[in-house]
């Protein structure tokens, strides 16, 4: 039986406990939380579970297997790294860290400690997201072309992260798993509206080899809400609306390549939908059931996590190259201008 | 009574001359178009229109007092040129010209000849864009913070321009109605998927001055159709929805700082909609038939159009500029860089 | 070459010609319509044809083989007689006639003249319908348990027919298609908002054997526009959304009975689709061009209409009936208390 | 402080506990359910509150004040019975009870007891159906033609109701509100494909005087979920569509006479919408918390509830009506046949 200990009993964390309480051969043993009130909500939905407002007796205490960490992002590398040094597993929210010095420092740790250390990428391990990757594996979509991302709504501002970093990283996630290459470049363009520290909205492209082209728009300020990827490919098209309940993928039979040249010299229009469309029924699971199950197994097994530290710091560098082109007006910064991954 | 003459009767030259010839005070007298086959349509359609293969003998016609010409890119320029040498008032399609240098030498002919020169920008005259422009002027949206324009669907491609000349020249269009000053600089990134010369998707940003960013995204492989637009300002929100056609535009209540406030430094949620959105009832008139309507009453009364040969110029210099940036993976071109305008 | 002639240019006047025009084989050679200015509008538009404001002109001449009538519903039978006493394949706008009694008249004449006669049940050759009778005889909706029609609108108040026998024709030429065995009874409701003679809102039952239930709401006041089916039957499901552009058809796979089990003792929750949803591709076709060809293709071979005067008199008496039904309060009419059909 | 028991702890019930755990001036003492495991699931979530298989321990404890209860539809009545009978005030589900003389009886009791006997219509205390209320008030629909609602889904099989009695009672309950008057007539049809004692598709009509008319269209095996409401009146129009999140109440603008008048004639067709739409900013309350608190106020107060024993026993009495319409195939049942109320 494992036990885990959370620290940070947020709105995220609130979600995070509820799950984890419902591992198998697991249990959630302690909550720790600055916040008293925040401390007084967990008693009053976990009463067996003892809480505290110092998360050194987290660490501290020897019958604690891991530890959840769901704190603002600047607390994620010191809270990680004293749970590893303290011989804990580690889940830390995303993005991993605040910069990829100290997502280093944790993946070195957590690899020399030899303890499971687990970015908590949820759409990972979501279903869509799955579903997509099987069709990107099966040829369904054929040659990628683009995965085009829009992640908009009348949002939560964060206090210590901006909409990029809040919203992209899911993105960034989404990509790690989709495809085997890392970017070669990336530019990102944006604005920060309502206080001078915050893009609150932000275009953040991926420059793929071969002409695979990834672009996400994210937005804190958007008065209608969406949350839709696209990803095009030269054999077929697979659509997330994450919002239409009843269809949330839809995949797109292959484009003809008669019409297509029929095309490009007459005067004749497209039809809007090409082929077949249909909408696979996908299993019912929240994805972060998914992950803390994943994460509990990884223990279990002494096997890597999908989301490992290395993905977390892959997706934090990529965070940072993005923020340095958005402030330079969109100006492309080449992977090989950053340390090697 | 107006006489008009249209060269270039293909999909849009038909829309065109159904509009042309609805127009009071005017009549559309000649037909051209170098294909037989469109010519023996245009008579079947309208059987009191003389045609011609030749558009030399539009321009020799002293009948003719105005021109329109639905081409092929390539070919605005010269015919542009040849009417209004001829001394006939031009309206010309979108993009005006292939470059910016003839479409400075149009726009001067057209000063030195006082002729009317026009280029049609339909979306100028559209009624869901002026109510945007109505909002803007009246305070209903604030300071404006940005545009972002989504313009995509399974669509022809071009047999002389990509998606970025084909579409994003709607939105530079609009914006030219919409703010008073032109962006200090324009970034772009994209991908040809199809043929070497032909971007099929694009992603477009133009800065301009105190924060305020547009973005376009246009796209001629996507399995599903959008034409989009959200414009977002310090006191309210509006939204473009072209395919929604009982609610086209949708105008949101302002923002209330003080739930912003409390969302910086608090953990909970904004809601998804703030204050009342109301859709008005917009007059139903199609947008074409407003803009040749709007071409003969400037070449009765000798006025500039809304969308003339400068409008046209501005448009088509920012699609260089973003052709530009779209070679170099998104590094911004400054419009400092460019002559003036 | 079949001579068809067109008597009433009014609005769907207008789309027939246009139709009638396009037709292999055939020429519309005459337009009739007692009002001049459509007249004018139809020489306009078609300059070769001829036009009189006299339908006695079109039934004396004797190079006309057929003739098209879309005029007021109380017209269709004088006209409609007329046209087969002289000799002419009638293709008459829906529904067929005014009462039965009529109708029945005119089948028996052209049954005796061996004359096509086809009622424009025009969605009966509409694609998506089509693909709804294929899917019942394949077998993908198993026994079918229920059509649900939803038809509402801001609608065109006609002047000589109220909502139910304008909008609802459509639903019963679908269901004649569908099904073989006729329904045993129906029971209408409705309301007359506007005018004391014009029911604006009517709810249909038609009670087939077997359980099989079809209901069809129409509303001519509704601020929203429904155009949608719903089959449901015993192995799966099918949609047609009219207004969907892009996915007009879904099928949905079939209900699994273990779920349906389970939940019929338990507390548990149905997921909200069943199975894989698909939406075929089907062909772009216009259905009134497909409709004035099949007339065509029967005047050619001598074979029965699809929807020949049999199927127009089947729709006419379920028609009667429903508002019989609907005088009475939704009181059921059963088809045994009208004549055999 | 008002101590409250529940009695059934099933999948409404443990939305009940959540929602009797937060009233003001109230405490959640008790849960009783003949399950044990459900019990034990009251016990983790709910560490305070003492639990019973056994229901007459709730009645004999004078400690509790009122009874919640969310059991299935046939034991209502001998659970708030008891309650009553032991001095308690009740809060039952609704249908209030299974036919309309244990309704009457209940409310007689109640009424002798001075006790408050409140149904959980919970849709009254819905913020939508409130702001129909006070559009029908302050003339904003003007005199109400129709009211059409759509409440389909794939849906759980309740043990011992049909869709009828499951479903139909929200809208007769939101009815009951609405307007003042009851109707004089109401017919249904239905059918029952998956269990012969279970109506899965059911459509109701009631007859309001003065041509107003109601229609609801209940449906548990749907492949579509469908949560509407329109409310068309002279003046204009409302439509609840309960799955839009954002825009929950949409309202249209008064309907134009003149427009109707020139159809009535003409060949013209009316916009899809009239007069600017408007969607109200609605406190975003759960309507079962509205629900609970009214019920504690109602106590304090010594008030009668707005869904008091009189309006669940109008549910009940048009529930029975429109079963006994069901089975004789929509004959209309009315009201005059049945006891008054």
């Amino acid at each position: 039986m494992i036990s885990l200990a959370l620290i940070g009993y947020g709105h995220w964390g609130r979600h995070l406990a509820r799950n984890l309480t419902d591992v198998p051969g697991a249990r959630l043993a302690m909550v720790s939380d600055i916040r008293s009130e925040q401390l007084a909500a967990a008693r009053e939905r976990f009463p067996r579970v003892s809480t505290t407002a110092d998360p050194a007796q987290v660490f501290a205490d020897p019958s604690v297997d891991a530890v959840a960490i769901a704190t603002p992002l600047s607390s994620h590398y010191p809270l990680a790294h004293a749970a590893l040094l303290a011989g804990k597993h580690v889940l830390v929210e995303k993005p991993m860290t605040a910069n990829s010095e100290e997502g280093a420092r944790l993946t070195e740790l957590a690899a020399r400690r030899r303890l499971v250390l687990m970015v908590n990428h949820v759409y990972a391990y979501a279903e869509p997201v799955r579903a997509l990757r099987a069709l990107l594996r099966d040829g369904t979509i054929g040659k990628p072309y683009y995965y085009d991302s829009v992640r908009i709504n009348l949002g939560r501002f964060q206090p210590d992260i901006d909409a990029l970093w809040d919203l992209a990283t899911h993105d960034l996630a989404i990509l790690d798993r989709l495809f085997e290459e890392p970017p070669s470049a990336v530019s990102a363009v944006g604005a920060a509206h309502l206080s001078p520290a915050h893009m609150s909205i932000a275009y953040l492209t991926l420059f793929y080899p071969d002409r695979l082209l990834a672009h996400v728009h994210v937005n804190w300020l958007s008065p209608v809400k969406v949350r839709r990827i696209i990803l095009g490919g030269s054999e077929g098209f697979a659509v997330i609306d994450e919002l239409d309940r009843a269809e949330q993928v839809k995949i797109f039979d292959r484009l003809m390549a008669s019409e297509l040249d029929k095309n490009a010299t007459g005067d004749s229009r497209f039809d809007n939908r090409l082929g077949e469309m249909r909408s696979p029924k996908l299993p019912t699971v929240e994805p972060l059931s998914t992950a803390v199950r994943h994460f509990a197994r990884c223990i279990e097994d002494g096997t890597a996590p999908l989301t490992d530290g290395n993905a977390g710091l892959r997706v934090v560098r990529l965070l940072e190259m993005a923020s340095r082109s958005l402030a330079a007006s969109g100006r492309p910064v080449e992977l090989s201008s950053v340390p090697p991954w």
